[in-house]
């Protein structure tokens, strides 16, 4: 059985990591807070696994550890920031606030982030707007990444483009984190660096020819992941990486384009506040019906239920309070090497 | 050779059904020429196909033919209509122009309509906003019908739920129209009537079994569409399903819950305008580099080049308007006797 650690003990010890790197207090704490948030959600690819990645890019100056962002635009319900390469997910609950702040007033408001560094996983962030009544969308790319081609290419041009959204329904939220590709970057890596396929053809290796093996992204020239819907309606997938990318890119005015180089993320964060529109009362009573119905959806065979997006993660993360966060393999090592260069001493394993 | 006919002159003919009708002459002109967009676009299953479905709700009753929609909710940004089942097509394309018009105040405008009656083609809208430089995203469902099943369930939930963009490049614009199954009723209609399957298993019959039997939707107990994504990663069709659910019903007000059975749509309309963000040169300059390397990226096996959503359409558009406009088989015949009922003279075929 794998080790599992207190939230409250990993969340101190990565504050700490990223305080010893140079963040000020509420960057480390807002940046460590949400990574062990996607670790509890169960997201493990974008939890406690990116710090090492964080810590390193700080080191190399390539993440911004000081200052605010510089405003771009700022009209009304909108606003755009250049987000400096600071840290992306301090600069993304920032964001987040300020459109729930102007939805409150203006019915709907959003932001836009250029050159924000990374943003990590966009579940993390819902609860955040749905706690406050709102409905939240938040979308990100990285210009400076390509790993998915647009349909009918075999070049690699998109990111896999992350677009989720919070809503709420007066008891849990649906919390949906979905990407316009089949699947991820960091799935398909942590698949190749474990030599394991899926028995689906999700990747086209560089000659465009469908394959079951997350490797060919890495091989040069690169393979690519597939748009979402695949080889048969995968211009469903494109289109909407299109959509991502342009409210992404082409509303914060910094993309592709631009030719960067840096890790980092284009960001569009939406909140709508259903008080301004049908009410809240009104829509929770629709939202919550939704859920209902498809939670009482009768499963096809081979399933055990029909699950509502958020559910399974909502469950993980009550579970893991009660119990401890069980964290992917090599995720605590990685860390304890970054400890003890920066001279933190890592959290102890619950029982351990 | 099938037979073409001139724009211009579907749309008199059209307009002049509508009115006999009983629509007044700005809603039958707007419902005429929106559905011949959509044939002018070769989405031929969301043209004129339409219009005799129209006309006999307008003779049932089911349609309203007079009147404004009701102001459920008007706040800085955002507004609710209740539609009242006026034509959907007038009631959207005013949803369109107040969206842009709040836009340009506010930087961004939202449009929620409860209980309009059907939207045709949602591309059919898009030039409307990019036109006057701004990003539109569009989205319908119908609370009154069901085909597509939840990811992992087998009984009807959702509509096909559309979601459309438009966004400006300084040429021609992006137009993306898509739906979060991997296909629409439309489709899978006309292939059930003609008697055809597809090469792929898009449909769950009623014990949730895949099948690429489309007629399986119109039994009792009735199949489903799977949503986008299909059996291996339909649930990222199923989170794009619930967005549009969401967006639709529950911000305004009006879907599901209330167990609606007339024909209609709850829409969400939203403008984005650029120049209160980044800038529209900047857009432009995204926006257009990004439709680029899409036309420039190497084709994969089998495919001639790789397109750009909106370019085929724009491409047949132009044709159309030169050379006349070619319907789908059966749908001048429909139209015929409609216009025999209306006492209403069909258009000349060119060189008929």
């Amino acid at each position: 059985m794998a080790e599992r650690y207190e939230a409250t003990g990993l969340t101190a010890f990565a504050t700490r990591l990223f305080e010893k790197a140079g963040l000020d207090s509420e960057k480390a704490a807002l940046t460590a807070e949400l990574l062990v948030e996607a670790d509890l959600m169960g997201h493990t690819t974008h939890g406690l696994q990116l710090a090492p990645g964080y810590l390193k890019k700080l080191a190399a100056g390539e993440m911004t550890a000081e200052g605010e962002p510089e405003i771009v635009a700022d009209m009304a319900a909108v606003a755009t920031w250049d987000g400096r390469y600071l840290p992306g997910l301090w600069l993304t609950s920032r964001a987040v606030d300020e459109a729930v702040r102007r939805a409150k007033s203006f019915g709907v408001g959003a932001v836009t982030i250029r050159r924000s560094h990374h943003i990590g996983c966009l579940a993390a962030f819902l609860t955040r707007a749905t706690d406050q009544g709102c409905m939240l969308m938040l979308a990100s790319s990285d210009p400076s990444v390509a790993s998915v081609a647009p349909f009918g290419g075999r070049q690699p041009l998109f990111t896999p483009n992350p677009v989720a959204c919070g809503i709420p329904t007066g008891g849990d939220p649906i919390l949906i984190d979905i990407s316009a590709s089949v699947t991820t970057n960091g799935l398909s890596g942590r698949l190749a660096g474990e030599g394991r396929r899926l028995p689906f053809q999700w990747w086209l290796d560089a000659d465009g020819n469908p394959t079951d093996d997350s490797a060919v992204i890495e091989r040069d020239p690169p393979g690519s992941i597939l748009p979402m819907g695949g080889l048969d309606h995968g211009h469903k997938g494109y289109g909407l990486a299109l959509m991502i990318e342009t409210l992404t890119q082409a509303l914060s005015g910094f993309g592709r384009a631009d030719a960067p180089t840096t890790w980092g993320a284009s960001v569009f964060v939406q909140a709508f506040d259903p008080a301004a529109f049908g009410g809240l009362e009104a829509f929770e009573r629709q939202a919550g019906w939704l859920a209902d119905a498809c939670r009482s959806n009768p499963p096809r065979p081979g399933m055990e239920k029909v699950r509502v997006p958020g559910d399974a993660a909502l469950a993980r993360k009550r579970r893991a309070l009660a119990e401890g966060v069980e964290l992917y393999p090599g995720i605590i090592g990685a860390l304890a090497a970054e400890a003890g260069r920066l001279g933190v001493t890592p959290p102890q394993a619950i029982g351990g």
